[in-house]
């Protein structure tokens, strides 16, 4: 386990990596997934590598707010920033138990410790005049009206799947946690954090999770930022017959597919800023991949790694 | 702000300091009074006392299985252990962001920090054969009974309000985030930790959250545990005529008075045993008082001080 010969890892979680889509979010579901993706954390760490860990929280904090929701009769829904905490709560736990039980399984007596996150925010993010990140519950059109007009939610129709409230997906200025996370981690800790990103004055708004991950990594020094998804990596034309991973790009060439629109809007391209903006901030290498390629990745063998 | 003089305080905070029976329990109730707990609790670090800070978390844990019980038709309920770590997730967001506003409007710059804590129970614990402890919501007889069937929980009619779930209540043997909860108490962190007690295995149970705000006074070497609740301290004949305040109590004649009966069963008892097992175990004094009260009763003004 030689941390300067191997190097340093902030881990990115993808939302699969905790719940499917097509899974309902019952516990041991997600224990199930978690113990999977723990494994794979395991391996990394015995192959040398230090780690951190951060993740998403959408299908969570979606749970969170429909059963809010559902209950809103009986009792007083949270708003969106106190869901979120209970979701860094809710995958924070299930993440640490997982990870310490497979080290004791595996005979590693490292710790781990999961600390509470806020992000801050700029006041001039152009994201918060900008809601677009859907979250919670589907509506018909009528509810969605009502909502829009009681409570001021900026609604869109979601790819035909029914009305959705978006809020603001502001990126991360600083990390008010950042000093205890870096204390830890530099004290051999696995540290779980920034799960989803709260706000310090409670912003209704889900913090952009790439770009925490990004910013999480330079803060702890993290030579790699290796974030996790559902491909093994960006790919040229993707979803056309000509498509073809691409195993290597420049922050400039990542750059330029973001800006000629070959990479689409969707959730790659967030990945692909939160990268460059990595490399460009003094980060050796981010890596887009999945989580049975990520080994593989970190040795540059998979994926698409993004370098300077 | 000398350490060694005015000494180390653990801080239990009880449910009142955040959540008040005979309020809603909306996101705003619990802002405003964690905003006036925090007040009091900048004011104990601006008297010299380092603190860290533990909690209860019934309510909202209450709040969170009813919460998932009603909407169960639609999403999968989560266990008590998962909704615990929520309420941790839920109480520690607003406790660090508190604490963290309030310090800064104070001109002091101390860093908070909330490490989400797991509790190990002994397997023999006698409280894991003996369900107490009230949690979630009330019930019907008729649907007291069909839980009690169908999901093999136990049961109990509570004071005549209905019906409701009872899980064991048993105590920590150890805290798996001991060595990190010491670490950042060492460096001047304020931490906030094992508010309502996980547990490593997934139990569904509720650990005692007076000794576990015990076993972490000891873990942080606090020299003072300070239980906060809703009356200025322990009462000789509470309730009746003669009804007066005990000022200080030595360990033999606390456990005297839990013995022979004169101290109810109800909530001050688990107080005053944590009280006693803390400085059984080596801490300098427990004292049980009210938030208000709190200040003065580390002078040793109010409130009742328990010594060895």
């Amino acid at each position: 386990m030689d941390d300067a010969e191997r190097g340093s890892v902030l881990v990115a979680l993808g939302g699969n990596a905790i719940l499917k889509h097509t899974e309902q979010g019952t516990a041991e579901e997600q224990r199930h997934n978690i113990g999977v993706t723990a494994t794979w954390l395991v391996e990394m760490i015995k192959h040398g590598f230090r780690i951190a860990i951060t993740h998403g929280n959408g299908p969570q904090v979606g749970d969170i707010l429909l059963k809010n929701e559902i209950a809103k009769g009986t009792l007083p829904p949270m708003p969106i920033d106190v869901c979120g905490a209970e979701s860094q709560g809710l995958i924070g736990y299930f993440l640490q138990q997982t990870m310490h039980n497979e080290l004791v399984r595996q005979g590693l007596n490292l710790p781990v410790a999961t600390v509470l996150s806020q992000c801050i925010v700029g006041e001039d993010d152009p994201a918060l005049k900008d809601p677009s990140k859907p979250i919670g519950p589907f509506y018909t059109v009528m509810e969605a009206s009502k909502l829009r007009e009681e409570r001021g939610w900026t609604m869109i129709d979601d790819s035909g799947r029914g009305w959705r409230r978006v809020v603001p997906s502001p990126k991360p200025v600083s990390i008010v946690e950042g000093q205890v996370i870096k204390r830890l981690y530099d004290e051999g800790f696995i540290v779980i954090a920034c799960g989803g990103g709260d706000r310090l004055k409670g912003i209704e708004a889900v913090i952009d999770k790439d770009h925490t991950a990004s910013a999480l990594a330079r803060l702890i020094g993290a030579d790699t930022l290796l974030i996790l998804t559902d491909v093994e990596g960006v790919y040229a034309h993707f979803g056309k017959k000509e498509q073809s991973l691409i195993g290597e790009l420049t922050a400039d060439k990542a750059r330029d597919i973001i800006v000629n629109g070959s990479l689409p809007s969707g959730s790659m391209r967030p990945k692909v800023e939160a990268a460059v903006q990595f490399v460009e901030g003094g980060g050796k290498r981010a890596i887009i991949t999945c989580l049975e390629c990520a080994l593989l990745g970190l040795e540059g063998k998979r994926g698409t790694t993004i370098i300077k």
